[in-house]
C-alpha cells in the first residue's frame, strides 16, 4: 500500500507511470509514422531521462524492471524457437558471431590507438563495441512476426554465441587491466558455458518435453505458465552463475518449453502480457542513460561519431560477408540485424568507468554509440525485412 | 544485462527466482492439502525470509514488485467489478466498513490503555488493526471465481471505503502524535477522497466505455491491455496524491474498464499474466516481514494473542452484524472476509515505528497480527464459500 506518508513508494510509483506513458504514447506516433515503435520508446527514455525534462532518473529499481524486462523478451522469443531449427543455422551462427566479435574488436582498438588512447582504454572501447544487444533486433523481428525467417535464425544464434564471445573477451580484458591474464580462469568459464548451454539444448529440452503433461496436470492453476516463469528464473540465475548472460539462460529456458508449449495458447499470452508489461522498462531505461551534455569538445564529437560509424559498419560488413552466399540483402539482413549495442554496450562501460580504465568523456562516447546503433538499425531493419512481412504479427 | 561482474544485478535475479520457486511450491502443496494456496505462498516468504532460512530479506526492490503486484491485483478483480454492481450494495458496503473501522480501533485501543501503553501508542495499535488488507480476501474469492457474489461486492466495497477511512484515521493519529490535530486539511483529504472517488465512477467509467472502440483502433498493438496499464498505474498515482491508498485508485481504473473490456479475451488473459507474475511477490514478501526472535517475554507473547484474537473478532463481529439480515452464513463471510489486514498493518505500524511512537517490542505485536489475520482468513473463508464455489476458476 501507498500511503500518502509513502513518499519513496509514490516517486517509483509515478517514475513507472511516466516511464510507461510516455513510452506509449510515442510507440503510438511512431507507428503513424510507419517507423518501429522500438524506436519511439526508446526516445521516450532520452525525453522523460536527464538529457531532456529530467522528469526520471535511471535508479536501482528502473534497472531491475529494465532486466526482468528483457529476460522475458528473450524467453518469449526463445518459446517461439525450436532448438532443431536453430541446429539447421548453427553453422552460419557460429561464422556471422566470430567474424562480428572480431571485426568490431580490432577495428575499435585501432581506431582508439590512432587517436592517441593507451592500449587498456583501446581494448575497453572495442570490447563495449563487440556485443549485439539481441534483445532490440527480436523485439522489432517479433513485431513484424519474422521469428521463424532463416535469417532471423541466424540472427539469434549468432546473438546468443555473441553474448557469450562477448562476456570472454570481456574478463580478458578486464583480467588485463587489473593486473595478469587468469588464462586458466577463462578456459574454465568457455568450457563451463558451452557444456551449460549444450546441457540445457540437448537434455533440458527433452526433460521438459517429456514432463509437460505432468506439470499441466499440477494442482496450480495455469501451471505451465507459472513452470515457464520459473525455469525461465532459474536458468537465467544459472547462466550468470556459469559466466553467461543472464539473458541467454532466459533464451535457452524458452526454447526448451517451445514444443511443449506450442499449442498452450493461454501461456503464450499470458507470457506476452508479462514480457509487453515490463519491455517498455528495458527500452525507456535505455534511452534515460543517454547524456548528451558531456560532449562538450569538437573532437569529442568527432570521436563518437568515428566510433558511431565504425561500431554500425564493423557489424554490418563482417556479420553480411557471413551471411553472403544467401543472397545480398539476406546479407544486409543478418549484418543490420546485429549492429544494435544497446544495454550491453552501456553495461561494459560502465564497468570500465568503475574499474577506472576509461573517463567520463569516453564513458559518454559508448553511450551515445550504444544508444546510436540502437536507434538506427530498426527502421533499416523494417525497410530491409519489407517483403517478408506476415499480415498478422504474433507480439509487438 | 546480468554479466558476471554485476553482483547487484544476480542478487536480485537470484532472490526473485527463490521468492517465485518457494511460493510456487508451497501453493502447489496448499492445493494438495485442500487449502488455500495464497497461504502457502505467505507461508513460503515466512519461510525462506529472516525467521527461518534467511536465503532473501526484504528489499526495496521486492517491495516495490509486491506493491506493483497488489495494484494489478486489484486492477485485475476492478475489471470484473462493474459499477452498477457495487452502487447496488453500496450502503451496506458503507454501514459494514464504518463499523468495522469504529470496533477495532476503539477495542484496540481500550486493551492496550488496559495493559499499560500510553494514548499515543494505544491508538496507534488500534490504528494498525484497521484497515482490512483487501488483496488478500480478493485473491481468495478470484480463485474461487465468487467475485460476482453479493457478500463478495460487499466485502470489496467495503474493503475499499475502509482503505479510505483507515487513512483518515492514520492521517488524524499521526498528526495528534506530531502534535496538533489539522483538522482543516483532514476535511480537506475527506471531501478530495470522495470527490476523486465519485468522479471516477460516475464520469470515468463513462468517458472510458465511450473511448474504447477508438483506443482498440490505435495502431499500437494490444493497445486496450496497454491503455488499461496506463490508466492504472496513472489512477494510482493520482489517488495517493490525492490521500487514497495506490491500490484504490487501481481497483478504481479497473472497474471503469470493466464493461469496455468485457468481451476483449487476449486483454483478460495478458492482465492476468501480469498478476499472476507479480502477485507471488506480494505475498512473500508478506510473509518475509515476520520476526519471531523479537518475542522473547511471556508477557509480549500474551499481548500478541490478545491483539491477535481482538482483531480478528472485532471484524468479524462488527462488520458481520453489519450484514446480519442477510443471513447468518453471508454475514459470517462478510466479517472473516475483512478479517485480513495484510501489508496495510504492517505499514501502519512501520510509520509508527518510524515516527518513533511505538517500540521495536510493539512492531513486532502488529507485524504477527497483521500476518495471522492473513493466514488465518483464506482457510476458514474456504470453508464458509464451500457451497457456492463455481466449477470453472477465473483467477487463482
Amino acid at each position: 500500500m501507498f500511503t500518502p506518508s509513502d513518499d519513496s513508494g509514490l516517486a517509483v510509483l509515478l517514475a513507472l507511470f511516466l516511464m510507461m506513458a510516455a513510452a506509449k504514447v510515442l510507440a503510438e506516433l511512431f507507428e503513424r509514422l510507419r517507423q518501429p515503435p522500438v524506436v519511439g520508446e526508446i526516445l521516450a527514455g532520452v525525453i522523460i531521462g536527464p538529457t531532456v525534462l529530467n522528469w526520471v532518473r535511471p535508479s536501482e529499481i528502473t534497472h531491475t524492471l529494465a532486466e526482468i524486462g528483457i529476460i522475458f523478451l528473450l524467453f518469449r522469443v526463445g518459446l517461439e524457437t525450436k532448438p532443431s531449427s536453430l541446429f539447421k543455422v548453427g553453422a552460419r551462427s557460429v561464422v556471422v558471431a566470430v567474424l562480428g566479435v572480431v571485426a568490431p574488436l580490432a577495428c575499435g582498438y585501432l581506431l582508439m590507438r590512432l587517436w592517441g588512447a593507451n592500449k587498456i582504454e583501446s581494448l575497453f572501447i572495442g570490447t563495449a563495441m563487440v556485443a549485439t544487444s539481441v534483445g532490440i533486433t527480436a523485439r522489432v523481428l517479433a513485431s513484424m512476426n519474422l521469428l521463424n525467417e532463416v535469417t532471423s535464425r541466424i540472427i539469434l544464434g549468432a546473438a546468443v554465441i555473441d553474448d557469450i564471445l562477448g562476456l570472454l573477451v570481456l574478463a580478458f580484458v578486464a583480467s588485463g587491466a587489473t593486473g595478469s591474464v587468469n588464462y586458466a580462469a577463462i578456459a574454465a568459464t568457455i568450457t563451463l558455458a558451452l557444456v551449460f548451454t549444450a546441457f540445457v539444448l540437448l537434455i533440458g529440452a527433452r526433460v521438459v518435453t517429456r514432463l509437460a503433461p505432468r506439470i499441466e496436470n499440477l494442482r496450480t492453476s495455469e501451471s505451465l505458465f507459472v513452470f515457464g516463469i520459473v525455469l525461465c528464473l532459474g536458468l537465467s540465475v544459472a547462466a550468470s552463475y556459469v559466466g553467461v548472460a543472464a539473458i541467454v539462460g532466459a533464451f535457452l529456458a524458452g526454447m526448451t518449453m517451445a514444443e511443449a508449449s506450442e499449442n498452450n495458447q493461454t501461456m503464450h499470452k499470458q507470457i506476452a502480457g508479462v514480457s509487453e508489461f515490463l519491455v517498455p522498462f528495458f527500452l525507456v531505461d535505455i534511452g534515460m542513460q543517454l547524456r548528451l551534455n558531456e560532449f562538450r569538445s569538437s573532437s569529442l564529437i568527432l570521436l563518437t561519431v568515428l566510433v558511431t560509424l565504425l561500431a554500425i559498419l564493423t557489424k554490418l560488413i563482417a556479420c553480411g560477408l557471413a551471411a553472403l552466399s544467401l543472397g545480398l540483402r539476406e546479407a544486409a539482413q543478418v549484418g543490420m540485424g546485429m549492429v544494435p549495442r544497446g544495454e550491453v554496450g552501456i553495461v561494459v562501460a560502465q564497468i570500465g568507468l568503475s574499474m577506472a580504465v576509461i573517463n567520463d568523456a569516453l564513458f559518454g562516447v559508448v553511450l551515445f554509440m550504444a544508444i546510436a546503433t540502437t536507434l538506427v538499425a530498426p527502421p533499416i531493419l523494417k525497410i530491409l525485412f519489407a517483403k517478408q512481412v506476415k499480415p498478422e504479427s504474433v507480439a509487438a
